[in-house]
């Protein structure tokens, strides 16, 4: 039996299209079009896969098996109302936008939302991202898990809710925890030194959590309950007034949880 | 010509003194004892050195080289008043505390800061770990870089006020961004899901700095200024009022820092 192939066209060129394009042609699904707004990054997406490209909602392949929004979450309701697909399968990859926003797009819609940061230089290893995907009947929720099993060994089905719950989360571990790095990297700077002499320490903490709790891992004054070293700290901060605020919230915060830990 | 041999001391069983204890040994320097207020902890230490040990300040030994004193920040003060050390070397391993707590102690005093954070369980690769070493005289820093060198390839003069910027970067880098992983994993298990789902989105977030800006790095709806996602993640939030308050600070921050950026 042969495996089923789906012609995909792609809706949007950023960082989640051209990494899901990409990994969706080396799996053996053939790409039939990338559709941008800007023409330029339409065309480039399109040569990296081979394909066509259009700037034009009305110009889209009606000929595909499959169309996939991976635009900015604001967009996406937007573009999905421009659309009228029929029984075509309509994605979007978002993951806090709910799965009804592609309702009157197709009758056969989900979500199809890579759990990962891409960048354009970073390679991601892909295998390894979680795809969490919900359909809106077990046809289409079939199909979309055949294109993410061939692509990723980690594929889920997550529905509206639990996706936004997953991405708030998301958003602590992922995005705040990175602006952790970027006040770090302020803090050394304005000491002229570099973020260089951090790194090991910062890999490290994440690896640590691979297999252990975060709440056991924690460490530092706010975990020891040391107020002196605390109280250093604080001083240390001088005027910068925001980041002392987030010192005391965050370490008292921290000291609050472990407090939960043990009742 | 013969590489130097210093006898050495621990004062204190905990993590740190655990993984220098084992790394400075295999380098071929000479552990003679471990002391620890707790007499289980220094015969558990002594054991895997296998050397002496005690739970007295009184009969520390006196005939040895070099006395790590890798005790917690608020208590390495209060040992260093207990030792009389004359011309020893006699340094401490804190991030936070000041060289000159060890001035009594003996003429030969320093830092020796491994920038890591260690755990019992974890395995870390010592040979990347950055050595922060200040010292009172430069034998004394002969001495101390000799020891670092033989143990990691990352060894660097820090002073006491640039050690105090770094440990409070630190606090950013590792024990706040371990908060934001322990908070993500609250909001998940609330819901009834695993922080496993994060985990590959958490090691590339951490990954992705090591060659690039943090600041470059970010994402998230704080950095695309998407208040629509924003508002839908504070009102999930619901009644966590701490963890509600700390969303907007670090997201009003994050857009504080991008302005800057662009400024």
């Amino acid at each position: 039996m042969k495996s089923p192939r789906y012609k995909i066209v792609l809706l949007g060129a950023g960082n989640v299209a051209t990494h899901l394009g990409l990994a969706l042609k080396k799996s053996g699904q053939p790409i039939v079009q990338v559709y941008s707004r800007q023409f330029e990054n339409a065309v480039g997406l399109a040569k990296k896969l081979n394909c066509g490209y259009t700037d034009s909602i009305q110009t889209i392949d009606k000929t595909a098996d499959v169309y996939i929004i991976a635009v900015k979450d604001d967009v996406v309701g937007e573009i999905a109302k421009l659309l009228k697909l029929k029984n075509k399968i309509v994605v979007h990859t978002s993951g806090s936008v709910d799965m009804n926003a592609l309702k009157t797009a197709s009758a056969n819609y989900g979500v199809f939302y890579p759990l990962q940061t891409f960048s354009k230089s970073n390679k991601v290893n892909i295998k390894a991202v979680p795809f969490c995907l919900e359909a809106s009947n077990s046809k289409t929720l079939k199909s979309l898990t055949f294109l993410a099993e061939n692509i990723s060994n980690n594929v889920l089905e997550i529905n509206s809710e639990q996706r936004k719950t997953i991405h708030l989360a998301a958003v602590f571990a992922c995005n705040f925890s990175n602006h952790m790095y970027a006040i770090a990297d302020v803090l050394l700077k304005a000491n002229n030194l570099s973020l260089d002499i951090l790194k090991p320490l910062i890999e490290e903490t994440a690896k640590k959590i691979q297999h252990a709790s975060p709440v056991e891992m924690q460490t530092g004054p706010a975990k020891r309950k040391d107020k002196n070293t605390m109280n250093k700290h604080l001083q240390l901060l001088g005027n910068r007034k925001e980041y002392k605020k987030m010192y005391r919230l965050l370490s008292k915060s921290i000291m609050d949880l472990d407090k939960q830990k043990k009742n």
